[in-house]
């Protein structure tokens, strides 16, 4: 089978996760500046997103860019990383609605964590459908830690936030 | 006429349907483990959903990946299926913030059997169009039954959720 | 320039505008019977208008396919159609909502009008840019009437609804 | 790397873009001509905001076009577009709902002007890409001022809205 339609779906279903994420910043009901300064953790949180889902599609566009053909493995390892990329809306509006508290932090740090493992699962069934000394094994091979870097990046990032923020906070809500 | 835009229109969709089930998992307002165990169901009945319709975007890709090319009624008869499968997410969401009692879970086993129901019907009319002698009835011929299988196989597992569960909660509900 | 932006874009429109209005269908609080009845107008306004996009879309997919190359007159007409199309959810959750009382349905009405206008602005410029002795003027000079005659007998079958049906709602609600 | 899954990721996105906008238009509850009345300021600001979105497609349709190859910068450079565009549906919804007050209708301009700047830069960075005597910097380099001009006119049209209306409306609100 040819990869077009793979990646037509997955362009749709990027452009769809990536749109549905500024629904959250929703209309407010006021037209003042504390109005719009109650949304600042809401827009904070959809920047983030929306360069995370980004550094996705780009790397993304690059794994399949190397990829020729695909079967019914990939196809469903291409699912899999679609459907915990599905769930970072859900978590980034948590976490903004919340903001920044401890438990929605840390569901996003793992809404972060869980699409970076599919990614490398997308990975390696990619590279053993093309054969291990096949074009897409080397064109990998030697930057999977370059790959993956951006996902420890970001959950580091991730996990700065909830360090420092979310104790302080629930040691508040708890009092 | 070819078929790279009813394949095109057709991936919009299903992007559309698996993402706006995600929808339902509305951000709730509090920040704690309960709030987000009260998100149970509906996650459980996301899962559910979203492999179901991947299923469907699977054996739709491998459907039209032998198709050679389209007429009006393999447009129709790929509307009606994108139809009954553009009520999944409706189904889920009500199953799911009813915590899978009698009637939603029932409605829910519809809206799984009507897309199974499309799908045999659009098979049937790519059969007619390509020719009972033609590559895409071979493709098919042998597998109708394989084909067939994971349909019936959710159906059953749908069933079998609707029979222990819904008869006791309904009968807590009415007492 | 080429088409399959256009065609691209468009199926991308098409395709959000057709599942947008399951949106409408919203899940209701109740797992009854009865909660399932008295969503049947807006099931019945979802299916009425499903049908009527789906309808567009097949003629757009027919008229673009003997197109040859696109200008920016024939993007714009285009994006025309796509806009009055665009109201179409709205206007069928308005009539769903109100149980296809009299303003909302006569706004319906209207709401099937303006792309069957669209259209036929999209079909004159398209003709005009291939020039009126050109395949695509061939292809729908005959069948003008054929093209038309769907959106006439749509828009009586939405004047139809408004006649007998929403006089004596409307007397109902002012006594 | 070719271009083909940039535009195609880019036609989703401006295809959800200009859809969710409609989504603002929420279905209102009563069913006569005041309710409808009532909707005609979110209307004005949804026809204001198709039309822009709708003049940055056409534009990044004939950029695109142009466009030979694309690269690492020319992918972030274009997501750093969709980014500001992704900002219109709430901007619109909340001058909508505001009726044109003083900072939503500010707002409103700042969300036309992001994209005018995000789109120079991308034109700027595409041109770096494939020189600057190649095809598509002769292309684009006679009518940089022709492509600039619409931004400029309709930030223009935000502002002389700004300018007689907001005033009024925040000295009342202040009183």
């Amino acid at each position: 089978m040819q990869k077009e339609r793979l990646t037509a779906f997955s362009d749709g279903v990027f452009a769809i996760i990536i749109t549905i994420m500024v629904l959250e910043l929703k209309v407010p009901h006021g037209d003042d500046w504390a109005t719009l300064a109650g949304l600042a953790p809401t827009f904070l949180s959809y920047v983030l997103s929306f360069v995370y889902v980004g550094i996705y599609w780009n790397n993304h566009h690059h794994l399949l860019y190397a990829c020729e053909h695909v079967n019914g493995a990939i196809l469903w390892a291409n699912m899999h990383l679609l459907f915990w990329l599905s769930l970072i809306p859900f978590a980034t509006g948590w976490m903004g609605e919340n903001h920044f508290s401890a438990l929605p932090t840390a569901l996003y740090g793992v809404a972060l964590l869980m699409p970076g493992i599919a990614y490398l699962v997308l990975q390696s069934v990619l590279i053993q459908a093309h054969g291990r000394d096949g074009l897409l094994a080397r064109a990998l091979g030697a930057d999977v830690k370059g790959k993956l870097s951006p996902f420890l990046y970001f959950a580091a990032i991730a996990l700065a936030f909830v360090a420092p923020w979310a104790p302080r906070r629930s040691m508040w809500a708890w009092r």
